[in-house]
């Protein structure tokens, strides 16, 4: 006794429905990974649920996230969890902008995004080496619960900005409110806030932005831009960070390595249903304490995708990187539903 | 590709289709906590399967789940499943009334409930303390796998009796049956049964009900009542309990504390879209080893809600409770899809 | 504001919409289980997703998983999730027969199944002693990541082919690639591959099936047959295990008692709404070490449906198997939505 759900949204319309929907998606995956010894299976399944409404003064409301999206666990509580605040998100939205709180990206994740990913695990077989290190949001913050997210465009600007809440939550999870506990195992509820504003130019065949983030100490600066002509595009980011550790010594606790720069270029080729991409990245490190050396790595990625129609896509990767002893491959499809 | 739902059963009822069927709802709220400290972010989104079907005789039946209220883990196995019983629930209903069996609530909490909850997070924001501390069910037997819930109404009357089964089952938990282990590392089959009965009279503009629970040598009396004028609502809600042991002396294992009675008084006030809400309660404890003395612990909340139309509320609540040592207040907007 | 789920595919079809889709359906149950020394209450509701689409050449995708198979989980990791490939599954299906990923079946378990279940609880209530113990696929090889189950019918002749992939995979689980870890500590990346192929042949009233699998050291010949005559079914199983260690020596490691042979019949009888079912089924051991004798553990069990309408079903049933001490019963209904 399946249940259908319809896939138009003009019959929807049409009937005068109440505004408030609950919509059913989903993707799947399944292909090859070469992780430079062995291939490999890798497949998945997902559904993902999108919600919105609109009050009867015209302003939207919604959130969304995916039935894996909510896997809370007691132990260890550090599991995501939509209703709980730390994965997926809920929004409102009007004249005024757009404020979404729960796993929210970053103002200039938001603004900038990552380089092209490549492969039917779109970048996942290789360790995701296109996604740059965002210093705050999608993830880095949820130890302070939900994080929030504001988006403004007018005409051709838009002005992000995020932040999150400055307090631990490791308390009762079920309001993502509570205390942290520090290393004395003493309750903390202070912590530093996460901040970060974004600004976006964006042209009919280009973009650029620039974004500034802070956590504690260190701070994020990052440049981005993209460009489209006719089937070619380009994208190249540069991300400058200060006083952000990601070594420390055992002894001092203090910082031994820093993060301290990325820089990377995306290219896209299409040609009917062929679509054609690569990346280049270097992450450079400063060894800041005795016996640790400035270092680099390189990372390289190119990949094939066939358009099959229907939501399927026939889709290929190879990605070369300092971070893996090996070059890896995938080749797969993936789908939409 | 997203799948939108049809939100009028109109359309279902017109068209003849079979009787089984998946509903899919969601809710979500976003707002900001003050926890006597700091104002910390709270979000959440979710979504309710509700399941239902009539045989060909006319019985109807069905069930409900949120995805969240699906959280199995290996590890603790204490965690809850709608898929293994503890969660959600499934029912049965006909001309003999309704059977629920699952993580229901018990026969007092269905017939009386709590107090009026106040703010976007429904109370949460305060540890839910409108809540009243029912003796059995919906939450509380869990580790006797799924509880029933009997409900049967005639006329102004309804009888509702509840019962957990009497067996523990830390075991196969795929059916909720098993053994479970004693303090001294044991498997122990049998426990005892939580079970209650409650009784309910409603009139055009009152109801009035009275329930009576007992697990282990604990037993618990509740009496409850609600009445409407106008666009003013008041509920009353005393419970006595005895032999409730909540404080255990470390080393002879004799209580030390009982919970002994709770009592509060809630009202609301509707006027167009606004809506006005408060609570007191007072819950008394007894010291009945030496130096533990008797105890009290009142909880004031008041509240105000805001209905923006199309499934929108916005809404704030403060609470001062004995249990927290700041008064807590939140405010926010809650949505329902 | 619940959304409700068409029913009917009807009008799907006539409306045109675009080919992929997500269907929503569920089941649930509720009743009694006697466990030999108590009856127990055990219930469960359960939510599927059925993913489907098709490509502009007509090339067949789709995926399907519950919510419940969603259970992902750091600690420990082997838990399973539909979007890590270790639990439901995506498929791709043409011409040349279906291509399945993730948590399948063996190519044997495809072709030939398991004796029939009895119970309002399809014999889970007595440890699910009608299922075939297969030595692949289903569960069995989930360490080495999503298995694979290739399908293919030529008129009345099936073939079915299953494998894994021979590389262990708790390293990065969202990709189901990785390495193991190894009883010394050390990461491990290979794995022997469980491999399995399975012939079908199916006329009106019966089919016959044959299937041979191997993992590491062990194989399998696994042969069926089930027959239809009138309202009369009747079905038998047999399988044959080689070098299939299950007790070990402590000290050596070597292998104590082998699993050495399965045989078991079906039989069920349809008469109208009501449905009887009955299964036999004996397991071998062989002691292969010194103070280890052979063993054999029967099962049997008989069940008896009546069909309510509307997807509800009354069932209970009664298995008296070695495996337990008790003779165990169960008694219910169970729904599909």
């Amino acid at each position: 006794m399946k249940k259908v759900l319809f896939a138009t949204s003009a019959l929807v319309l049409s009937a005068g429905f109440a505004s408030a929907e609950v919509a059913v998606s989903g993707d799947g995956r399944m292909g090859v990974i070469y992780d430079g010894n062995d291939a490999q299976f890798s497949s998945r399944a997902r559904v993902r649920f999108n919600l919105t409404g609109e009050s009867d003064a015209g302003l939207s409301f919604g959130g969304e996230f995916r039935v894996d999206q909510e896997n809370y666990s007691d132990y260890p509580d550090s599991l995501r969890s939509a209703a709980r605040g730390t994965a997926g998100a809920v929004w409102i939205s009007g004249t005024y902008g757009k404020l979404s709180m729960g796993d929210t990206v970053s103002a200039s994740e938001n603004a900038i995004g990552d380089l092209y990913e490549v492969g039917y695990t779109d970048g996942t077989f290789a360790g995701d080496v296109e996604e740059i290190s965002y210093l705050t949001g999608d993830g880095e913050n949820t130890d302070q619960g939900p994080n929030i997210l504001y988006e403004y465009t007018f005409e051709n600007f838009s002005f992000f900005a995020s932040a999150s809440d400055g307090s631990n939550t490791s308390g009762p999870a079920v309001t993502g409110v509570g205390f942290g506990i520090d290393d004395e195992g003493n309750q903390v509820d202070t912590a530093s806030t996460a901040w970060n504003v974004a600004g976006k130019y964006e042209a009919e065949n280009f973009w650029v932005a620039l974004g500034y983030a802070e956590h504690d100490d260190a701070s994020e600066i990052t440049l981005g831009a993209e460009g489209n002509f006719n089937n070619f595009s380009v994208k190249g980011i540069y991300a400058d960070y200060s006083d952000r550790g990601i070594v420390f010594d055992d002894v001092t606790g203090d910082t031994a390595v820093e993060f301290d720069k990325t820089y990377g270029l995306s290219a896209a080729y299409q040609m009917d249903a062929i679509l054609l991409e690569g990346f280049w990245r270097r992450d450079e490190t400063k060894g800041v304490a005795d016996g640790f050396d400035d270092d680099s790595f390189d990372s390289f990625g190119i990949g094939a995708e066939y358009d099959l129609g229907g939501g399927a896509v026939l889709a290929g990767g190879i990605v070369d990187t300092d971070y893996l002893d090996d070059t890896v491959a995938d080749l797969g499809v993936k789908f939409k539903f």
